[in-house]
């Protein structure tokens, strides 16, 4: 299911080619004793299922960081609702949910990242109270990866 | 030892009022049974310390993450180096220590941020063969903290 909403996500982001995540990796990490990731799922009635015959509309997958300045930070690493299902406070709600989580274990942040082009996901984030840190302190995102992530580790 | 550098480091970086954790927060969440971060250090020859005594002279503090699309990944979350120490390839040596650590549990790539207008550190990184993923596709780091993070968890 959750890979199904990934591909959802790849199209919607333009970026279905950047998905290597098998259903095993997705099990293996996120189903073991020390997980990587934390998944939730947002589940209509059978009334209201998508018109493929979901009734799993919406997931957020998240993980516990750390700042060293601050502690404990929770990271969303997706929040994704299907398209016919938006506009029903169900991205409100997972986000929520996400917060409360994070919280109970005594974080103090929540962290994401977006894409300055997806501005319906921009004004949703700012009507929720986040603030965007690339803008306002110029925290910018970096990434080592591939051949670069190779080349580094090799002293 | 961590919290001294943490100091250093916000001094550095003109946020000495935004460091919170204490010492007791740092044992608590790096030195248990699920640890919330993992770090290490450069320690120096006696013959070698620093004006005020001190071997252990550079650190990074970092947390294994994750992409639903690409899998496992490493955060980095601080890579300092004492003043006087620097310009000797410490930094570059933790980082490939980070790497290497991040590799060898399977991650696909090592993320963190940057401050803009730390010339130095840009610098240092894109030599490292790390992209800026917020000037190349537009990747914003975003935050909800303090009272936005107790309202947002407030359905």
């Amino acid at each position: 299911m959750i890979l199904s909403f990934l591909q959802e996500l790849a199209e919607y982001t333009q970026r279905t080619d950047q998905v290597k995540t098998t259903q095993r990796d997705l099990e293996q990490d996120g189903f073991c004793r020390n997980p990587f990731f934390h998944g939730i799922i947002s589940e209509v009635p059978e009334e209201h299922k998508s018109k493929e015959g979901y009734t799993i509309v919406a997931y957020s997958l998240y993980y516990f960081s750390y700042k060293s300045f601050t502690g404990r930070a929770v990271f969303m690493d997706d929040l994704y609702v299907m398209p016919e299902f938006r506009g029903n406070g169900i991205g409100k709600a997972l986000m929520t949910k996400v917060a409360q989580l994070g919280l109970a274990a005594g974080c103090k942040e929540l962290n994401f990242t977006v894409l300055a082009w997806n501005k319906p996901a921009r004004d949703f984030y700012s009507r929720q109270g986040c603030t965007d840190m690339t803008e306002e302190s110029g925290s910018h995102y970096m990434s080592c990866k591939g051949d670069a992530l190779e080349k580094l580790a090799k002293h």
